[in-house]
């Protein structure tokens, strides 16, 4: 969207995180060479609501259509470092059958092994932040940027099972200085040791984030806030393609209505977590982000219209 | 409840299925010589909003401590017949770790074995009909009693994949006369053969019942009606003990609460649902109907208070 179709409220919001090159199966169908990495769909998703910027990294293989695709959204790529030397970080997966767990095939880190994010004043003047599931080091290192030039963003976290097994201090130390954690509902039990999601968002909360977002795939997901608990069903997908960045969009929405409306509050929280329900189930809709970047706004605020009808009683 | 206190609008509620003497073992407890028996549950449940009875059978063996529950509640038990050369319907099982499905240790049928549920004149008034999980050929037998009478009441029906497996003509024919099936997520796909949970909702309504609900334990539960869809989160447990049971009163509640406005619109059954989640969500918090039993119904009331608010955005 172009920036003057943003309500006045809305700020900017940084993604931070991986942008790749994916091949992925399904037990249905396969597709290669497609534009993945969380920092795409994040910001992609983040689009629909606010100004976006992207910090990452590239190789010189990056296809110009891709370049385009997160163009035509409006995403400032002014910090998508291109390492012409080096070739795009590639990652390879197949789904089992009915998508119950998957196997990554190959993984090619390339250029983004050496990404050590390094973000200009302007990028930290932005007062939202979603930091992708990158180590937990390097989103530390991202934050120690911002405490260094004394700004305090509002810090979205993802991140995920390898990190909890590899790098759990580090991520430790995250947690105590973030406002949101995102994490699935596995990620959450592991995290935690206990096997009640309630009392894993309640623990989670206890280790650190203001606020911790459960997330569980077709049932929905949680959200635990010092104001209260709030819990959303999935919105109805039928058209069930391939389920590679929903997660990663549905941080990016939530990331991206928070700057629209400029405010973290439990209400906007809330508010968020639907508009990111109703966007992630685009994502899932197709291979790569063709359903999440062709759907349009007006498509994703029919679907959350349709989220407020299906749950009231 | 005492009848005096139902509304006005409360119509009679009538539950059949099965009374039984429990042993149950969870991960971290067990108990024996308990009430159980789906229509224990349910009737309980129901009793929360309408004049409720129970059309089942026990033995000489039932306990008058267990006779007195049920009374308390003011259901009647008129044709809740004693066979006092036999034994009450006895079932024993154990729940895996986390609760990951369960093992039935032993099942003594005893007098539920020849149970064949013959309906009073008074029996065959009752508007609101929900059939327990016994053998669809009881089930039924049951209807054809109702059509012999020339009565049309509203009727919710549960069933279990033993009869999926091996009665199910006779499945069929009794979804092609019910109002409601209250089926949970592993059945609904086994039913179906479907693997996603909102086509299984669809395809089970064309397969005969107005409409369907699927339970889907600790993630909510999915109403599907003419009129729409439906879905609604669980209520946060953090007590959990044992869930034996938390699907019956989830049925009874129901119905229990249409007979209470005496209505089955859309709007009726999602509020329904909505109590059935309330009421469910206490059956989980002990063994055997102790703390359902015992809530009150300004508990149950607070529970809906809390799903309202836990899930409004």
């Amino acid at each position: 969207m172009p920036a003057s179709a943003y309500p006045k409220s809305a700020r900017p919001a940084l993604i931070v995180g991986s942008v790749a090159i994916d091949r992925v199966a399904t037990p249905f169908a396969e597709s290669d060479n497609l534009l993945g990495g969380a920092a795409s769909y994040a910001a992609i998703a983040a689009s629909y609501f606010a100004p976006t910027r992207l910090v990452g990294v590239v190789g010189g293989d990056f296809p110009k259509a891709f370049w385009k695709r997160l163009q035509k959204h409006g995403i400032d790529l002014s910090e998508l470092r291109v390492d012409q030397e080096g070739k795009t970080f590639y990652w390879s997966g197949k789904y089992h059958e009915h998508f119950a767990g998957r196997d990554t095939l190959e993984v090619r880190l390339n250029v983004f092994e050496k990404f050590s994010p390094v973000l200009s004043s302007t990028m930290l003047e932005s007062p939202f932040v979603m930091l992708g599931a990158i180590m937990p080091t390097l989103q530390n290192q991202v934050i120690d940027q911002f405490a260094a030039a004394k700004k305090k963003p509002f810090i979205l976290a993802d991140t995920f099972d390898l990190w909890i097994h590899t790098m759990r201090p580090d991520l430790e130390r995250l947690m105590r200085r973030i406002d949101l954690l995102v994490i699935n509902e596995d990620e959450s039990l592991l995290l935690t040791g206990e096997r009640n999601l309630v009392l894993a968002g309640q623990r989670l909360r206890q280790m650190g984030p203001k606020s911790v977002v459960i997330k569980k795939g077709g049932h929905g997901s949680l959200l635990f806030h010092r104001d209260g608990y709030f819990s959303i069903s999935a919105y109805p997908v039928t058209k069930f393609i391939d389920p590679t960045g929903a997660g990663d969009s549905y941080a990016g929405a939530l990331t991206g209505y928070l700057a629209s409306v400029n405010r973290s509050d439990f209400l906007a929280l809330k508010k968020a977590v639907a508009y990111a329900t109703a966007v992630s189930s685009l994502t899932v809709e197709s291979f790569s982000v063709n359903r999440l970047s062709g759907a349009g706004r007006k498509t994703v605020d029919a679907r959350l219209k349709a989220l407020v009808e299906l749950t009231r009683f």
